[in-house]
């Protein structure tokens, strides 16, 4: 379903340069583009490859308003976010034309869906599910095939739960939560206690995990419950493919946990931190807001990590102006 | 299903100090506790909360005894197992009376499982689960939502088996094994040869997996079966989520292994070795009985590390002590 | 089935010295090897164990070839590979012979196979798995149990895909591919675009995947989809468990990466790249053909690591010796 750049700029709030009745369906990057795609420049200097592009038109910059080029434009303050938001509201034009690919009710004859469980309006169950006893799923919600989501589990509106994935007994998961293939939510914690014969019992992991709205959990990540109280998942929060959030962990809003991170139990990461690729941190460690680590940082337990803004990294982690004088200091040694 | 104190207290071994006639019915962390809930103070330091927060009553150290608090108490010498006992055994008292979820017999409509296949008494097999021929299950045992059971798996009594995970054939699993959603038993290891013209060729992966007794599996783990011989994981050993062993590794009793850590092929973990997270560990080496290896820290191939109870880390691990001394020279250097 | 060594040397190219009338059955390692099986020697060193083993027969080089064993000998210039290809020629020798397991046709009662997906001759679809509409798969591939292939999945002749991988739609996949259970192909990348109020919104993840022929993807590893264009993983690439690949990656053709290793976006591997476990690669880096790097080696964004046969180690990756000259120096510190 094409719409017209005339529409498009109205809907995102975009200043169209040119003909406004051009029209396009999708986005593309520059290279492969063609006329009915969109593309976007953040940085001057690659407007030009983009106007000489086949693309239909092209978001940019105020840096583009001038540029001589018949090419229509939309100009935008922030490229990158109103292409982001073209994308999304192209593909919601074709949806709402677009039959739904289960019919309302939208229970596949192969789901297991226990009768105690609550669907709202317009949620689609797929193939080879497994919903449970009590679970409350929201308006509009798709559990996509094979996923398994235990008893009691709340679940709001709009989100997306991927084939394969495991949500545990009792978690609670926000609206417009999306979760990726594989991903296990509330799975146990890793808690033992040693016995006088040095063999380990199970420490009790009956705690909770709950999820708060518009989070997206890459696929195969591992999120456990609380052991005796909760994990939390803040607000927005983006966590990576194959991250592990150990047991306790809060984890504040806006936060961006890239793949393969590893938070043991009981960590404090407060709002609008960004974890890089690999890190790992120690048990009741605190990383306070705004903190940036970078990929395979190290921080140990216990420890806290202050400064808005402020990129650390290693292991132990130290400010990164720091770790590198003392990796330079280091290939100085090396090099006598 | 309450309990009283009294019963508790016989149950478990511990010294009731006040009323034994006070019920509880499950456990709890300190600040949220109701009188329904037993909580537990390992530390002095924490018993004057712990006195004063709403649980029904504290098990706590012989420090407590002399308390003149009317809080009613279970004494013990080791309070955080008493605790966990105590979680178990209530739970234990819990299912006893409830109706099993399934009825005996227990294998779900949605099932397959091979007619060659044969369960003990109690066992539970939930909806979507696949149990292949000639698979063998002992009394009690879960099999969880959409597991797949490979064919000719032998497994133990009272297991349980958790939603999406995949067991490949052949594999054996004793007692009491708890594995977690999406966890990969089995699996073909990762090796290869490299023909003459740069190809890589797979070399037989054709061994087996082992898994004794009382071990726990995190989520998402993955654990490679032998390539000609057997990998084989100890009894009481507990592995955390998204841990990878290779082919062929031998690990002892009573080890534990924190999440995202990985051990490639034919390495040795001797019993009561404890692996921190993120931890890596090349082909062939050895850790030794009860060495503590910190989070983050790699080891050579071939390599052995020795020394019960001597903590090491880094990369190449060394002993903590000359670590920390080459991380303080690190740092002075960095400052001049 | 067993076959007589005259067959084998035959089929494999190998010379025999001794009793070609001497059948095998399988492979095996030295010390448990029966009669039945084949073992091999690369090394002289390891030749009298192999003799005096229980073996049918041995594979080894030519320095065995003057033995004045009795034990039948399969002389090759690669006994590793010529072992490697005896084993694949017996299995296949056996399956020739056996039952398919499932009828021709193929589709378990339960597995959910759109009517608009086109499956060639043989291929094998186990219980519980899902194929969404307008998938192809082609001549003799298996989907094994409780995996679910998305709409508009492409995927050759001969391949494997094992239980519960999740394979997103549009995903295209070569020939004699084996991915291994719990992997997920074809997820979105981890893009997000932040607007004025610090929240991130999501960067359209639209692009494809595309897997060569002869790749294998260990189990739960997870590949993202391109952002707007695609990832490609290259013919003969190995991938090992619980590994990572971020959007846009570009991988050659027999590339080797080790369990646990990270690829953010937009990174670029070369043929022939070697990778060990846990190594992290920041975004935009390029590895260049037949470069090596260690174990938990870290390599920066937009970072080039050129030469061919070169071993890279440690965080940021140098090369090794310069590495271990840095890690001296650091020790000889630390002791002062």
């Amino acid at each position: 379903m094409k719409r017209s750049l005339k529409e498009i700029a109205e809907a995102l709030g975009a200043r169209l340069v040119g003909d406004g009745s051009v029209t396009v369906g999708g986005v593309a990057s520059i290279a492969p583009a063609s006329p009915d795609d969109l593309v976007f420049v953040a940085d001057e200097k690659y407007l030009a490859q983009a106007l000489q592009s086949s693309a239909g038109a092209v978001i940019a910059g105020e840096f583009a308003a001038a540029s001589s080029s018949s090419k229509p434009l939309l100009i935008s303050a922030h490229p990158k976010l109103t292409f982001a938001r073209a994308a999304r509201w192209l593909q919601e034009q074709s949806s709402e034309k677009m039959p739904p690919k289960v019919n309302s009710g939208g229970v596949h004859a192969t789901a297991v869906v226990s009768p105690s469980a609550r669907l709202g309006a317009g949620v689609v169950v797929e193939a080879r599910t497994v919903v449970a006893d009590r679970v409350e799923i929201g308006e509009g919600t798709l559990i996509a095939a094979g996923a398994v989501v235990g008893s009691e589990v709340k679940m709001g509106r709009g989100c997306r739960i991927y084939p394969q994935v495991t949500i545990y007994p009792g978690t609670t998961i926000g609206d417009r939560v999306i979760v990726h293939a594989g991903a296990v939510l509330g799975s146990d914690g890793f808690g033992y206690v040693r016995d006088r014969d040095g063999r380990y019992e199970k420490f009790p992991q009956v705690g909770r995990l709950v999820i708060e709205d518009d989070v997206e959990i890459g696929a195969n990540a591992t999120i456990d419950r609380g052991a005796l109280d909760e994990t939390r998942i803040g607000r927005g929060t983006k966590i990576d493919n194959l991250v592990h959030v150990g047991h306790n962990c809060h984890i504040g809003e806006d936060v961006v946990i890239a793949a393969q991170t590893g938070l043991s139990g009981s960590i404090v990461i407060e709002n609008g931190v960004v974890l890089g690729g690999q890190v790992g941190i120690g048990e009741h460690a605190r990383i306070c807001e705004g903190v940036m680590l970078g990929g395979q940082g190290g921080v140990l337990p216990n420890k806290v990590l202050r400064g808005k803004g402020v990129a650390f990294w290693g292991t132990p982690a130290k400010p990164v102006r720091e770790y590198l004088k003392q990796l330079a200091a280091l290939a100085r040694l090396g090099k006598k």
